[in-house]
């Protein structure tokens, strides 16, 4: 009820439960099927409940219900395997939501994965998928390791390094492993310096880009992120802001749109469509291509010792003394997880203006939204 | 014969088949098997023949050797298949040489994934493979895409970010892949900032390290190259040296010893020993971890549509016109296969002191180090 809400603080928190009903019942209303939209649901909430705000509720108006309503994601589309070879299958997503594609896919990966040792979904046609980490994970609930890498379709938003013209999205590569009893281990990165929504929210947060975000056409440092947008700066490749590295970013760039566009046949960045533009930011989302991976090495060495190495690995980084002036060492993985325990228990936080629009969208579709239940 | 070296030349440029067969003979000198010594020969050369000397035949004597002498190289062992899942098998190097093992299994990787479109080889009790590159590549040959990852035993290079000892090797990755008759795409990196031999050879050559290649205690960056082995350095994972992705590179580090090692069974480098011990680099790299795979997108859809859109992809990005003051857009591995090309023709260069020291070895050994066949 949005009269509830309380005026004058940061954050509103809502009880993480009533968030996934209600986002589902969102999607149920777009036309997907219940256990679908809840398996959705819980990809684009995850963001938010472990703290990755940028590609979690925030997108909900302002990038999945606009594919809805223009036809570009399709509610009721059954997904279709296109070619089987055990270990590895080719589907067809025909533009089903990728939120909740991907988790069927990484299931579908564990399940060969448990019969071959590995398993691998190639998708083409589909759709965003939120964050890469929260279908990675999935995999370890089973023991195995989680692979999750997307291109972005026909978009372009990087450049080649030296090069004049945008070519690849920030193609997001994940990968997640059991940490023998601690949080599990998730990387979950763009292979660019950072996504472009954290070049956004600094603009917005009048933040300055520090260095090794941005560049001019001459290759000089942009710290004004706002310079994004207005097509004055450019995203950098991971390891572009350094001496060295610009060629490893850019080749794992392509190491995604490889793995993740050429194997299923997916829409390219690299496009002659690409060439004939005016080289800034261009190209639709359409078409994405997913690689989603499960190995498992309990199919190859016995669980136990799997259990034991990796609870050595991930306990001996935790005891890591750190160097001066330092926190604790922690991987990635930890501190979302950390935040998730919290969040599930205190509710998940949100800003007062993104509390406005689900209350909106609540009000349009004759939902209610969650009341609040605390903020900071 | 040694007489026959030019002096006065910085680089001296050999013939690359009398190179392999020298190299092959060493090996079998050593006690391998023919077929398994040309392999190892043609992975060791490789490094030189595509002008990445760090990993090449500069360490003839002064890595591999030493190895055999030491028995940590078995030259006779007999890789052990230990579990077989089709799609997935895990194998016991017991010390084979890496040069030749990591080939063998990238060999064994393709045959199962013209089967199962995809085939992974998980490696434990394994030794250096040289370039993960060269290996990664055998697949492209057969239409498919490569992967090689390499932890690096229990060695300990590089510190988690905020950590105050090492942890973690630098941990190559490589992805290769068809590019449509191009240069095939070939990434092959370290997941640090530059691998340790970039920083050594910068030292030797008297030349300051840019920042993002090293860091004091404090975290400041570091210049003098010389410092890293002084123990006043250490080195920086990819993306370490900008305003963010310091955990991105150590991520990718991690990435690949749960792909690697974990997967496998072998050698960790987070380890208890690591925590006893002083904070400096340490930690043998014995029972080192390999993932060999290989992807068959022609087993999914049709080759010659693979080819097809291989071609798009790459023949686009070469095409990209250089922003102002830059040469041709060009991709990972493209240089590389374009000097093997000129140096199968006109020689591999050897610089001075390399050369006089292979020509030690061959009279050590009673074999003939091949005449030089030219200079620059």
């Amino acid at each position: 009820m949005t009269e509830a809400r309380p005026a004058g603080k940061q954050n509103v928190r809502v009880d993480y439960d009533d968030l996934l009903s209600f986002v589902a019942a969102v999607f149920i209303d777009r036309g997907m099927q219940v256990d679908r939209a809840r398996m959705a649901a819980t990809a684009l909430c995850y963001s938010d409940l472990v703290g990755q705000g940028t590609h979690g509720l925030a997108n909900l108006t302002g990038l999945y219900l606009p594919l809805f309503d223009d036809a570009r994601v399709d509610p009721g589309a059954e997904p279709q395997v296109l070619a089987d070879r055990g270990a590895a299958v080719l589907v067809d997503a025909h533009r089903a939501l990728g939120l909740w594609a991907a988790s069927e896919a990484m299931d579908m990966a564990v399940e060969r994965a448990a019969t071959y040792g590995i398993g691998m979904i190639s998708v083409r046609a589909a759709t965003h998928f939120g964050c890469a980490g929260h279908h990675a994970v999935r995999a370890v609930r089973r023991g195995m390791v989680g692979i999750v890498a997307s291109n972005c379709g026909r978009q372009r938003i990087v450049r080649p390094p030296g090069g004049q013209v945008t070519m690849l999205g920030t193609n997001p590569l994940s990968v997640a492993a059991p940490a023998g009893g601690h949080h599990p281990f998730v990387l979950d990165m763009s292979t660019t310096a950072v996504p472009a929504g954290r070049v956004r929210e600094a603009a917005r947060a009048g933040r300055q880009a520090p260095h090794g975000w941005l560049a001019d056409d001459r290759g000089d440092p942009v710290t004004d992120p706002a310079a994004f947008d207005r097509g004055d700066a450019h995203l950098l490749w991971l390891g572009s802001g350094s001496g060295s590295g610009a060629y490893k970013g850019f080749g794992l760039g392509l190491m995604v749109e490889v793995l993740a566009a050429l194997v299923s046949g997916a829409g390219l960045g690299p496009s002659r469509e690409a060439l004939a533009g005016d080289g800034a930011s261009s190209g639709r989302d359409d078409d994405i291509g997913f690689l989603v991976a499960a190995i498992a090495p309990g199919a190859l060495r016995p669980a136990e010792d799997v259990d034991r190495d990796a609870h050595a690995l991930f306990d001996t980084l935790l005891a890591c003394p750190p160097s001066r002036g330092n926190g604790p060492v922690l991987y990635p993985g930890w501190h979302e997880a950390e935040r998730a325990h919290y969040n599930r228990r205190d509710g998940v936080p949100l800003a007062e203006p993104l509390y406005q629009e689900l209350c909106d969208v609540a009000g349009t579709l004759g939902l209610e939204f969650p009341d609040p239940i605390g903020g900071d």
